[in-house]
């Protein structure tokens, strides 16, 4: 099966997912700064899950450059991972009109978890499928992969304390995702030179 | 006429109606997990449409492997099928917002069905026309295409007696789809080694 | 400039304008056939829309297989049509929310003509464009084209005694489109068996 | 890395933010022309954010056209770009629905100039990576790219004064861009002639 499909499904839900999260955004009650102001925390959850979003399509786009078939089973654990993230936008909304209160935080830190848990999944059903050698060889061991569900569970487990902690870690767990990733790049590249 | 655009032009609507859906699903108004309980049919429809969804896609994208020219016949039978799915949004959100009352959750089982028979649909306008032959022969005995509506008549049927069994078949017939399904796949390796 | 990128964005606006209009259809309030009936009408002004958007979709996906090239100007007349439909979504809520009262059928019946025309300035700039010629061989003498307004303004004529008749006559005008239109076929059938 | 799959996810991601702009259009509250002239601002406003992102899309289409090569970094100037013009459809219901008040036009202007200040960035990114130089040479001496800015931050300073210069000075920016610009096509055309 070609990926060419699977890829713009995917990038089409994705984009979907990263843009109506600003319907949830509420317009200030009132025209002043004041009333901007009150927003504020909503702009920055929407920025980070922006940003999630962001680094989901990025690492999608990076590991299907190497893969070249799908079957069956990576169609679906895709969806998988396209349902946890198409939670997002309820979930951040919901951390957002709360001011961060504890249960709703807890449950945007599990959002994440599982949309990190999926994302992992279907790396290793890849990884089962023909040519997933080749994925596996680019990919190496995946460090950060391995890091983000940690630092996921720190925010959870901290959010038990207070909530500002937690969505620190949320953020850091991003930030560890902006620094540039060049394994797929690096392996194209050498495949390359190699042929 | 090619079937590229066509394709596109469906995975955009699928996508839009696959993540739109969370849009109606209702912010919890406590900030407990008592509130999210309340969400919690609200999560378990979603899903449920979600998958439907997916299959819808899934099933989608096998079909066009194997059609190679399209007619404008192909074009309106596809719209009609995207046509049920996109009300999909509307009946999941009426059934959630009423726990499952009997007339949403039969009006949820005749949008599965109706969609159901647009797809059954849509094939037949593909056999009839250019190239259809190729397409019959790769899917052969449609069984769990003939088996999904009398489950959906089947969980209508039973609404009028309670909810719950109705929703139970409606989640069966989705279960039956996720076994995986390699007609295709085997159709296009067969015509592969012959070649 | 290559008409590929054209194509796939405008692909994206249609099929989110036909998607997100199932998001105004209001939620029934009485879980029963007769909370259904009253949104009867939002159900029909949504199937009218959805087909009109459809229509578009075909004409469009029809015209473009014809033109080759796009200059700066073809790609804001694109625009420019692509704004009166994602109109349509705004008009048609109101038409229905209203129950066919008769400013907002006018602005319905205005809206479908704005789009007809903006249609119709679409295919002039092309025409004027290079390899525009071309596309005015193929679409010949546009009946259909030239016909639509016409029913358009028949229908904003008709508002002002009766809703009904006005809508009928939109009815009319997109049952004119479902008849199918094979000239582009045609004409490319024609073209590749001269070569 | 192909530039295929980011200008198709950003082809996506602004077909979205110019579509849902419709759903922010508060439908009037009376059937009657009065009525629709009270919604006339957030018409106005509509086209003109409809006008923006179009103007946007169309340069990135342009300024794609001569990349070939696209790094991690210019993934997220990318994103970046999209992040402030997906807030559009927020600081447009805002100003719309406080009827132009000083702040939210403040606001929505430093949107358009965070916008274009992003756009800049997502030049300068594409400037210092692989093929650089080729972009380069094709935009030439940026005249509008630097006027943009200089507009918008005389728009803002005008609303302090009253809000219509500053949305004049908006649309003037706007008009601008309309005007057709024809460097990127005509350094392909001498590169082909060249060739």
């Amino acid at each position: 099966m070609r990926t060419s499909r699977l890829e713009a499904f995917s990038d089409g839900v994705l984009a979907i997912i990263i843009t109506i999260m600003v319907l949830e955004l509420e317009i200030p009650h009132e025209p002043t700064w004041s009333g901007l102001a009150e927003s504020a925390t909503g702009f920055l959850t929407y920025a980070l899950s922006f940003v999630y979003v962001g680094i989901y399509w990025s690492n999608h786009h990076h590991m299907f450059q190497v893969v070249e078939q799908i079957s069956g089973a990576v169609l679906w654990a895709n969806l998988h991972l396209l349902f946890w993230l198409s939670l997002l936008p309820f979930t951040t909304a919901w951390m957002d009109e709360t001011s961060f209160e504890q249960t709703p935080t807890i449950v945007y830190g599990l959002n994440l978890l599982l949309a990190a848990i999926a994302y992992y999944g279907l790396q290793l059903t890849i990884f089962a499928g023909p040519g997933g050698e080749r994925l596996r060889t680019a990919l190496g061991v995946d460090l950060k992969g391995r890091l983000s569900p940690v630092i996921y569970l720190v925010g959870i487990a901290l959010s038990f304390l207070a909530s500002w902690p937690a969505v620190a870690a949320f953020v850091t767990a991003a930030l560890v995702w902006l620094v540039p990733d060049r394994r797929v790049e690096r392996f194209l590249r050498d495949e390359r030179d190699l042929a």
